[in-house]
């Protein structure tokens, strides 16, 4: 099912140097600086359930897609929030496999029969006929050894895999971790949005839990700030070395002492102006971007995502449904009171990702050629797929260079898709490199060093690992 | 004149796959649901007038480009709004043949050499040496029957051809055609820009003649949209399928009954406040959007086009004459109302088109590849072509998938370049899927089962023909 | 080091095409009419300094790359605002020849390999080991009689080489260039941007030189426009075809005389209001287009640089350190009022370029294939690359055409890298050609006219060279 030359340029030219390039990365080990796996699954290590709350149910690429097409997320079996879940697995399974076909064309797909050869050794394409012999085959494979997610995690390669993780997470899943003895490095990263975004679910509770983990007065400025420093602390403790920030635009702010403790006043009782939840959000970006200078954790941010945009769906089912869309985002403007503050630090790694690659040449690539804090992060989300791999090399290195950028992420809740993805990135890459090595812009053997540092040496110096 | 590999990518294995998926729809019939030719052609079905009349002086993809490099309109005998209109064809003909260097490089380029050797055996590329002798070959075939409007229809292939038509047209040409016995499909299209856009020329007169024709009250909210109403019934009793709407930006609204009707009594009388030009149409979208959920209707949305940008122009020769300019269109905000609202309606199709590339990737597609009622339209107006369409399927594809998308539009008023107009859409489509197909991230049947949906099937469904 | 294939298609037959069309131009004179040079070293003709005062110092692209990687500006002698500047040249050039690796896959790393080999015959990749003797070298080289300033503005077969000069210029360089008797044609540009940002360092003083020199009195509307005129007569007697415009962004006005006259009196006095400065230079373009429909001089607009973004580099270097950041821009709205008054005027060649490459497809091709007055820079800056130059010419050509753009301009102070910039321009354009006619959308005889076109023949014209 896999040709051992896919996403290669079809030139034979071209297509010989990048098989020699891929072949020189394929058995580095796997480097994931970002991603929303589940701490929990390697503390335990408990089977996974079965191939569609494995495959499926977590997966928004794939629900959002069949959704597209008038599958009802009752049908597949999405949690509710309400706490009704129907659905027999096998059905959902069927019904994903009848509709295989949509996903033509897209990385979901490239994902999937990757993970349905490489891991289960399934040699055919999904299909309406096939669906349930491979629903069995995988479900009984899950019930071995072989694919506990601590078996899984040594299999696939991983050097680290970090989490993503509420600031007010007690972390005990990596303690667990840590404790048992097991090798694998998996590593929590400070996500502090639900304590920062007065719109975040829950905030309110947000704010109280983090004053009692912390054990500091979140009623004032100072004591909000100080608890979120103790936090880091902790996270870097259990071996966080990154933050990680979701904001619906890059707008940050460098507001004077007295500015910023009024703002947080009307922030922590509900009293809020028109502006100030944004204006707070943008105030806490360079907070944490001082913060960072501090404390040396990498700090990224993933701005301009419109969350939630279906509101019956949200309604029923909750955050991360595939309703996130991406909408403009500017750059230049936005971030300048963060840099004007801080962006000639040299302890300070601050990674900025987008959903609008217009900016990529426009604003990113310029800003990160200039500024020494900061890098690119590989394309991201809708734009982790070969097309969109692709531009991004081609619209961000001949500003930024290279070396701005910090290799791959891969951004998922979906453990099994993560070789697939590293696999279509490591390709991706190398036709990219044989592109410029055929067309006599770069020299063989610096393709080769580049396909080294983008596969592992760019990600471990961003993050510091 | 014309190379059979033209359009193919070079590299041959890549190139060989794209000429057989070409070969598999080539000959398919041409579905034209979208389009500008005149219904008055086939009613009466008398020839068309001369080489200038039928090429030139409809086509303002032609004479924009020679505008832009000094030739007035005037000497190309474009019509003016004073009735006036001088320049013997012949010597209009000469000027565009003397200055068809001009149009290396764009698709109007494509179309001509197309419509030249295909309809008219010319095997010699167009120049001032030999204007003359073209012009008299195409003149004298015009006035052979197998050049009447009707026999070009069937030669074309033509399954449907769907025209536009204001809200207020009595669709007599339609009419005629079916009365006649002719088994060709011409199809109206509703499209009511010029009784929702306050700023449309004529516009009072246009809402004067609604409420005659549908012999409903107009002067009030409720008259005005059963009016409408009445327009869509009869337009679907004429075999309308769709419904089309241009406007300057892809703004919906979603105002409660007191609000709208106090803006359309503000409309109606002519009494506006700042922004209620927009927010009526804005709030029209919705309300057509419904009206779509109950009749069936497949609506199209076209926005972001800024009209008659050349006050000076458009003063001496009106509307239409290439000088109608993109800009940026916002779609995630904008259309959030009507979404709300309709979004995972199970009955209704809706259509987004753009001039904005950059929201393909950014917006359109997460977009489509979301909501059940969404697809996107092809690569429109400055965008059908060759590069366009390809930039259409690496941006759209990832996201959006195959699925989410429609097939090709024509979108012309170039009755003669519609054959040509579709040949390049299938050549592309069979380039695109041939490089997705020589990269290994596609199987060779699904390739061919796509070149199918994309030539046929999709289109068919979309506008539920 | 340099293979003869350099920056073609991998593909052979598409490869093979674009060899020939490239030799047909290869020895083509430059024709540079927008660049950065210093008229002074055609006038005294003195040799340059050293390797890093000619390459490194004077070059943003490459100490913005080093700075963005932690290297210092100080460690790179770049002068200080203070006077200061430290730094061994020897020792500059061996920072930069150990980093640079940092170049791999962007222009300026073509650029200086084409300049080491083909000017000094180095054929080893510059690095850590060989710098000393690079150095060396070069500097030896640059003392000898074959590299002074104009033995190299004839070896580089320089047709024309235009230069960018302040409004209250006195262009002796120039005067004395041409009383020398040699006859290297070195042209003025006349640009203003001092006399009509009021944020530009220096501002008043500037005005005031303005009336000096012109011996016009620009405390009232009337006379400093006077003062613009007389100096751009001055301009075209010392041999400027051309004026040029850095614009915070695109907008444009037409005011009515007593407005204009009430702006520049704000203006002038300095009592302005929000948004006076954006307003004058909006309203300064529309006067300067018109000065250009009167004396013929070409008219070009840079907009879109967010300038000195880093406000500590700014106050430490001044201008021009690589913090001048680009940002969206819109044209459609912005250039109507200017489009409106002069738009359709024969005499007037207004030539845009962008730093926002969206707008070609959606806003600029459609602008130039409409308006006579209009053609489209190249692609500029950021963007002058072998892929900022192929995305200029796949998304503007299909709708504007090839014959509203102006060929090559090196816009660069970089005066050893002009062979190499036009020789990538060459290749890139000679690989776009052979693309369309491997595609068998262009017939070979139309490319090789174009090559030759889009290499001397449309910058000739544009210019009035």
């Amino acid at each position: 099912m896999l040709d051992k030359n896919r996403l290669f340029p079809a030139d034979p030219a071209t297509r010989s140097i990048a098989a020699k390039l891929y072949d020189s990365v394929r058995d580095l080990p796997i480097i994931s600086p970002h991603g929303h796996t589940d701490p929990q699954w390697f503390a335990d290590n408990q089977p996974f359930p079965n191939p569609t709350a494995l495959f499926i149910q977590p997966d928004h690429y794939i629900f959002r897609m069949l959704y597209s097409q008038g599958v009802s997320l009752e049908s597949l079996g999405i949690p509710q929030t309400d706490g009704k879940q129907q659905a027999d697995p096998r059905e959902v399974w069927r019904i994903f496999a009848k509709h295989y076909y949509l996903f033509r064309g897209t990385p979901t797909r490239l994902w999937l029969d990757y993970a349905f050869q490489e891991l289960f050794g399934i040699n055919e394409r999904l299909s309406e006929a096939n669906a349930d012999a491979c629903y069995e085959l995988i479900d009984r494979a899950l019930q071995t050894p072989d694919f506990l997610p601590r078996a899984l995690f040594d299999r696939f390669k991983l050097e680290v895999l970090a989490t993503t993780d509420a600031a007010v997470d007690t972390l005990e899943h990596h303690q667990k971790i840590k404790a048992s003895g097991w090798k694998g490095r998996v590593l929590p990263t400070f996500r502090p949005d639900a304590v920062i975004d007065v719109e975040f679910a829950g905030f309110r509770e947000n704010l109280q839990k983090l004053g009692e983990v912390s054990g500091e007065d979140v009623s004032s400025w100072k004591g909000y700030l100080d608890a979120l420093r103790k936090r880091r602390a902790f996270f870097k403790q259990n071996g966080a070395t990154a933050t990680d920030h979701g904001h619906a635009s890059a707008l940050t702010a460098d507001l004077s002492l007295s500015e910023a403790t009024a703002l947080y006043e009307r922030i922590y009782t509900g009293k809020l102006k028109a502006g100030d939840a944004e204006l707070f959000q943008a105030q806490m970006l360079t907070e944490l971007a001082g913060m960072s200078v501090d404390d040396g954790l990498t700090m990224q941010l993933h701005p301009g995502s419109f969350r939630n945009h279906n509101t019956k769906l949200y309604e029923k089912f909750g955050r991360d449904k595939g309703a996130d869309i991406p909408t403009p985002t500017e750059y230049v403007r936005a971030l300048r009171p963060l840099l004007s503050k801080y962006g000639n630090e040299a302890n300070f790694t601050f990674i900025l990702f987008t959903l609008d690659e217009s900016t990529y040449s426009r604003e990113l690539a310029p800003l990160a050629g200039h500024y020494p804090c900061l890098r690119l992060g590989p394309s991201w989300w809708f734009h982790d797929s070969p097309e969109g791999m692709t531009r991004f090399r081609e619209q961000a290195t001949e500003t930024a260079g290279f070396y701005n950028t910090v290799g791959f992420n891969d951004d998922t809740r979906a453990f099994l898709s993560i070789p697939a993805r590293h696999d279509v990135a490591r390709r991706v890459d190398s036709a990219f490199l044989a592109r410029l090595v055929a067309e006599h812009r770069l020299d063989e053997d610096e393709a080769f060093a580049l396909a080294q540092d983008l596969t592992v040496n760019l990600v471990r110096k961003a993050y510091r690992l």
